[in-house]
């Protein structure tokens, strides 16, 4: 442990229960499950589940879970309170950031708990539904208890029943998005759990660290970069933008070093539901990840989750402004399973604050230099 | 760096030009000036610039922040609407994180920028004395301008003329508490700045940090429990405390292994301005030190800045529910000079996502085992 660990590459800060990242062989496992097979038949509910409780649930338990989820959708009063109040212009991110912390603000200091991970996870997609209407001009839909977690949301989208097929992606998408190790927007809310805070404040700040183009900012990204690309030569544009250094969004990322588990089936979903898309998105993934390695032969440069992920939540006809949320919709589980299980190894004393060391690299003064100076 | 860095414990997360923290000597540095040399010679907005800038302001430099800070002290549509908002239980600390979040709402992303950072600096004071005076059922009070963020602040929360040593007392404090390395609220801060994030994203998250009772929401507890002990016998109470395991509050810190140099500076200045406070806290101090070290004998137990931060903020006169917030009214200048840096790093390439990794300590299961189960 000498040095400065830039970026804390390869270090480990933690030890979980909850999912494994195999980047060299390109496994994802959720409490020990390959997600290649629960990705596609598992519902959003049922992996919920798994990642709070480490199993799946019987037939009674997630008849519980289900249905505690859905009575627990409707916005609390500061809920919607903030929902109505904000500026109709407002990145949603910036929304959810906001109205999750307003909604737990309290009198007190509440220890995180089952309950409130799950109440929480139930009530977001029905702020951000509530509030995208409000930004299109609509009333809101209440939500419908008969519904599952992906149906409801899309159903308070649109307020129409929603398609099966629609379903059926998005519920693959929150499976597939709600835990992935340590980075860094669950990194942010186990350290600042570790510190003994609340449930609410460490979502908040996944949040905000989930809004950054280096995490989960990127998909939206990725439909404003096909839509520069459609109807150009792929290879010329691609050139272009090396020439220009810019990046190329939904490529490359840190774990990796063989083609992401989600990558791949959200490539078959795309390729499956939306060919429009995929016409596009295949050919500059095929230009561009030649171009990388031509040019950068020693760095890995995977298509990440984010490339196809646009392509699927566009064919269930989610606004490019709802990507990071409902990104947000699925790690919100993740992110409350990670603060449960530190608060726990701290009770069990095998974790504690996370509190780093820094390196000061800056001169030693003398105050008379400065007496001198002002 | 092998194996698991439990709470990251000794291991270099940044590097930074900021504040060194030398734990053995116990000794703070704000670039490169001792902390003991400053915290009563210089005024808050001094201090800003040098943790901002790098370098003591000439008069010139001095005046302008002052000014450019005194007038941005008005609370914007967004931020007096949600302080309004919000119940008058809640607690300040939630409040602060929420109208943060709240003013800063945008439709795009925006870099963090130095103006940013000042005008939200300057920003702090009044929300958090507005909301107290509505939590009393008093109306607020207008910044006045001619006043130094110190002296305002107080002002805002009384209208009245702040006495001077007041004003001294809650400027050394604020001065003391600006900045301290790698602490778990900015840390926080950088890690969510490292995903591209913007300036409130990681101020929301620090405060969320400085929240937990491990970091910053100890000094009310200080006086809680020294409410409790006054009139007892101090030895027995504390051999009380002991024998339950309970907590002593304001003792204990992870890098400190002599006397933390600011606990020192407020000690002299609670012996100074409140003697009742001191009376019983001193006597605590030296009990409560005698028998750690007697049961913990390889345990450094040195008296942490919380301790007799409690009794100069209470001779200040501020209610105890406004410490924590108070802290991050300081705190909130670090924070962001930390993000500047992070993101100046990361332009430079000399710092990058922070994203460490996780082992994975659970089972690997087979897909059989759970359709089985369920």
């Amino acid at each position: 442990m000498e040095g400065y660990q830039k970026g804390l590459d390869g270090v480990i800060a933690v030890q979980t229960e909850i999912s494994l990242v195999n980047g060299k062989e390109g496994i994802l496992r959720y409490r020990g499950y390959d997600i290649a097979d629960i990705a596609r038949s598992r519902t959003f509910e049922e992996v919920a589940y798994l990642l709070w409780f480490g199993e799946f649930p019987t037939p009674d338990e997630l008849e519980k879970l289900t249905s505690q989820m859905a009575s627990q959708r409707e916005l609390s009063p500061a809920a919607s309170t903030t929902v109505n109040a904000m500026d109709v212009k407002t990145n949603p991110i910036d929304v959810l950031r906001t109205v999750i912390s307003a909604q737990a603000a309290t009198d007190r200091l509440i220890k995180p708990t089952q309950e409130d991970a799950i109440a929480t996870a139930a009530s977001i997609p029905t702020l951000l539904a509530t509030f995208y209407r409000r930004r299109q001009g609509e009333d809101a839909i209440p939500p419908r208890e008969d519904l599952g977690h992906a149906a409801n949301y899309l159903y308070m989208l649109t307020g129409e029943e929603p398609d099966e097929s629609h379903v059926a992606a998005l519920n693959a998408y929150l499976v597939m998005l709600a835990d992935h190790g340590m980075n860094a927007s669950t990194f942010t809310a186990r350290v600042i759990a570790s510190t003994g805070s609340d449930l609410a404040s460490s979502l908040v700040g996944a949040i905000g660290a989930l809004k950054g183009p280096l995490h989960g900012g990127a998909p939206s990204y990725v439909m404003e970069q096909l839509a520069e690309v459609r109807g150009r030569d792929v290879e010329e544009w691609a050139q272009e933008m090396l020439a220009r250094r810019e990046r190329f969004m939904g490529f490359g990322h840190p774990i990796y070093r063989t083609y992401d588990p989600r990558a791949r089936i959200l490539r078959e979903m795309a390729e499956e539901l939306n060919p429009d898309f995929f016409a596009t998105a295949s050919k500059v993934e095929e230009v561009v990840l030649r171009l990388l390695t031509e040019r950068y032969p020693d760095r890995p440069m995977a298509t990440n989750v984010e490339f196809y992920s646009a392509g699927v939540l566009e064919f269930i006809g989610l606004p490019t402004i709802l990507f990071t949320p409902t990104f947000a919709t699925s790690r919100a589980v993740g992110w409350s399973a990670h603060v449960l299980e530190q608060v726990r190894q701290q009770e069990e004393r095998t974790s504690k604050i996370i509190r780093p060391q820094s390196e000061y690299i800056g001169p030693i003064r003398d105050p008379e230099v400065s007496a001198a100076r002002s």
